[in-house]
């Protein structure tokens, strides 16, 4: 595989209702997707509860040994909110009120609302930058190369669009999918061989059942469209061969 | 926190397709809900690539700091499919084929079609023990307290009845929930108090946004059902205090 400007992130998904199946996580494959299409590879997923020691052992772990690390969930107003605090530990900094995010908050709600509650979304390590939230007012933060979201799907989508320019990716990470009516086995041995020809083409076999029928998607993804392109060529070439029937998926 | 014979698994999820977004992950909540219904607490999941030194090293960490440890994917025929390969290795077991897996497949599959990509899932570490299949053949495996699993939904969902004499958990975790026309941060102090006060119930506030309207889940976990009941009636008592619908979900 080429050596290159690869950019990593790892995502930390803090929350007991994950692991406790109550609740499906599908921030992992919205970051994961935004991601990529700016040219970050997404590295490593952990999911882990909310436990203050394991939330800062996590964090320093992942924060260097990745780029990026963007945790979701644990940043509004509960007592089981405790990923602000748990990042001020982590890095050794003070937890206190954000001034910024005060005002923000202040002003977001009507006059008498803005409570106890609401005002420990304002704690954060100092000096943190605030990541806007267009949905409801409250604001992730940013220190260092750690990016906190709340866990709270269309809320951590709508915040995405202003991180842009603070992520700094690679070159994105292009993808092809072709989706054959076969099973996985049949193409086994014709698919290992074309990887061992193309290294800097990762080729992802994924085995489907749609509409009664069963059917494999080959997935390639690299940096390099030409590569892409030419690894594609060899797999429709036996496909053809074979006579193995192509299906839109 | 009450010590007790807690008993501890984590979740291994081994594939690129998850770390790129393209696949939603669902394995996750399926095992973690069955897990809890037999008493043994998810204490972290991992989301890694198929690369061999990261499922070696991470399976490594994670069978030593757990009771069970469970994956899923990468057991299938083709090239990308390198998890019996790496739990070999990371046991320092032979990799080789498993008679009685190859008499299954042998049997499962008509006279001619037992390729040599389907034999590729009977090779496992030497002396596992075979995890059976009821919707598609090919069996997972076991080895010492590592329980490999495929990646597809539905036939992982399949295996987990044979499963169950093998696991052997600690107390069922029971859970109780209470939704609450209300927000988070208008019962954020009284939720606070009350987890104060009943340490051995884990409680979880969770927004959610339905029917247009929204509301908050309070999510009671423990082992005992008393204490679940007493920290219940302390919410209710608030609630109707404070005049708060309760809402079914």
């Amino acid at each position: 595989m080429e050596k290159n400007t690869k950019v990593n992130a790892s995502i930390l998904i803090i929350g007991n209702e994950i692991l406790s199946g109550r609740t499906q996580d599908t921030n992992t494959s919205t970051l994961a997707k935004w991601l990529n299409s700016i040219g970050v590879n997404v590295s490593e997923v952990r999911v882990i509860p909310d436990h203050e020691k394991t939330i800062i052992e996590t964090l320093n772990i992942l924060r260097k040994s990745n780029d990026y690390v963007f945790t979701t969930g644990g940043i509004g107003p509960t007592h089981d909110d405790i990923t602000a605090s748990s990042v001020s530990k982590a890095f050794g900094l003070k937890y206190e009120i954000h001034k910024e995010a005060f005002k923000i908050l202040e002003s977001y709600y009507k006059p008498g609302e803005f409570n106890i509650g609401r005002q420990k979304m304002c704690w954060m390590p100092e000096k943190a930058n605030l990541i806007l939230n267009p949905t409801s007012g409250a604001p992730g933060f940013n220190v260092e190369n750690v990016f906190c979201l709340p866990g709270v799907p269309s809320i951590m989508k709508s915040m995405l669009g202003s991180l842009k320019n603070k992520i700094i990716g690679g070159e994105p990470i292009l993808s092809h999918t072709i989706s054959l009516r076969t099973v996985e086995s049949e193409i086994a041995d014709k698919i290992t061989m074309i990887q061992d020809k193309n290294e800097d083409v990762e080729i992802g076999s994924y085995p489907f059942f749609h509409a009664g029928k069963l059917g494999v998607s080959i997935v390639l993804r690299s940096e390099n469209q030409s590569k892409i392109d030419t690894c594609n060529n060899q797999i429709l070439e036996f496909v053809n061969e074979k006579k193995i029937e192509i299906v839109d998926r």
